[in-house]
């Protein structure tokens, strides 16, 4: 089975779970599905799943598992991110996000659920490796809740005074380096030599993202630009100009090859991290390609 | 140490992992630390704690961080129920509810935190009896998640129609179930014969809470009365009345005493449960006392 087949059956699997057989509210069931399909890039589990594969992946159901959890997280934070009291953003994917399409109760308990089932699919999917339940769910707290995760990304925005380190860290990098941990972890292997791949690529795709809502159009990215310099929020075009941001970018990039341990899916997992890169470029910024 | 102490004790020992050392948005430490102290009854992990003493209690630090991942979750649902898009509450407590004190984001996020927290707070703690992991996640996601949680319970409130029984198990009841649930896997006993305990207590709690409601003062509760009315929530007492519902009570609390299994702790455990009862009931309702 391919790795994208993979993600999204682990991912229907998941949800079947919290949709429930009877006695369950529907709505939040359809707000739960909408947030979660069709997806995005799905990159995080890629790459999850990716190092499970170079890790010579012995418990497939766990490194899907930890794929599917790590998708719902970045779900679950974009349906947070997107309501009124944050970006107050209409659009997510191309299409009305969850708050416009189920109202602002939904978007806050959809949020709310696929983060509880994020562990709750650790716990159900890792029978067969139960020494690994404790270790995933460890990593995928970290990477989502405080002091250093998603959460306190988020946080970071209503601080008097932003450190843009902190804040990138916590909120686009944390997920990424667990991806890549949690993808040892699942198959046994050390995590913490995995640690640096995350880390740069989720650095990459922090000044990706900076780059994207300063210079592309809104029907190229299916939510709206230009959300930084309205929220007056910190970002790597404003600190470095858009040539100073896609240098950065062209160092984390090879930052993250670098530091692939050797091993035999190296060569994939090279592909997939200079894929990513250059879908990561703004389209308007080709002519800038290293 | 008496219980009490040991509750406050592993939550501030979990909040001290979420507030850091170095790098953590403050604002979101301090709403955390808002939402969860000081407390109220903490009734739920008081009765976790009553189980797994009854258990005989070999492993406390798992019990404890039952406790207090309950606890959590638990304050994590006050906090987004507060919130104006749910009940639009200014008093908790006794005190501004978080939103008030902190604005809509910092109580998004800090919900959202403690969600995490609780799971985190399991893995962190059962590292002598790792094999109780998987089973207490999967028992605290099933009480707050989807399809019959606290998440589920408050997606009620968004259907064109409302099943009672099925909003008030997924709303109040599954926490205690929970509760006394977990209380018996942290302690490495059969939790499948304490489900009744905390199912009948907590179908007692949402009835006594329904009253509450409806003819409490403000100040009795520290927090708005009223609300069930004032949103056209089915309740308890619009179904059966005062004295249906008062009678509803008594009978879910001596369900809850008679659902105790033989053991040292059973004495203890009808004292707690009965001493709810009583705190419960309000106080205009005295005359009432059976």
């Amino acid at each position: 089975m391919d790795v994208q087949a993979r993600i999204e059956r682990a991912l229907e699997r998941a949800l079947s779970y919290a949709a429930g057989n009877n006695g369950q509210p529907k709505q939040l069931v359809e707000a739960m599905r909408y947030s979660v399909f069709p997806g995005g890039a799905r990159v995080r589990p890629r790459l999850c799943l990716a190092v499970a594969y170079s890790c010579g992946d012995p418990a497939p159901e766990a490194s899907d598992a930890a794929a599917a959890a790590i998708e719902l997280l970045h779900c679950a934070s974009l349906v947070h991110d997107d309501m009124p009291c944050f970006d107050n953003a209409d659009l997510r994917r191309g299409k009305p996000t969850v708050h416009e399409a189920f109202g602002e109760p939904l978007a806050l308990l959809a949020g709310d659920a696929l983060i509880v089932l994020a562990f709750e699919t650790i716990a159900r999917e890792c029978a067969l490796v139960p020494e690994r339940i404790g270790p995933l769910i460890s990593t995928l707290g970290r990477s989502v809740g405080m002091p250093y995760g998603i959460v306190a990304g988020q946080a970071w925005e209503s601080e008097p005074e932003i450190v843009l380190e902190d804040y990138h860290r916590a909120k686009t990098t944390a997920l990424f380096s667990c991806a890549t941990t949690a993808g040892a972890i699942a198959a046994g292997s050390d995590p913490q030599v995995w640690y640096g791949v995350g880390d740069e690529l989720g650095n990459a795709y922090q000044v990706a993202d900076d780059l994207r809502d300063a210079v592309s159009t809104e029907s190229e990215l299916g939510k709206p630009i230009g959300q930084d310099e309205r929220n007056c929020r910190p970002n790597a075009v404003s600190e470095l100009g858009i040539e100073g941001a896609l240098a950065r970018l062209v160092g984390h990039v090879q930052a993250a090859v670098d530091a692939i341990p050797p091993c035999p899916g190296s060569a994939q997992l090279e592909q997939l991290i200079k894929s990513e890169a250059k879908r990561l470029r703004p389209k308007s910024l080709a002519q800038h390609a290293a």
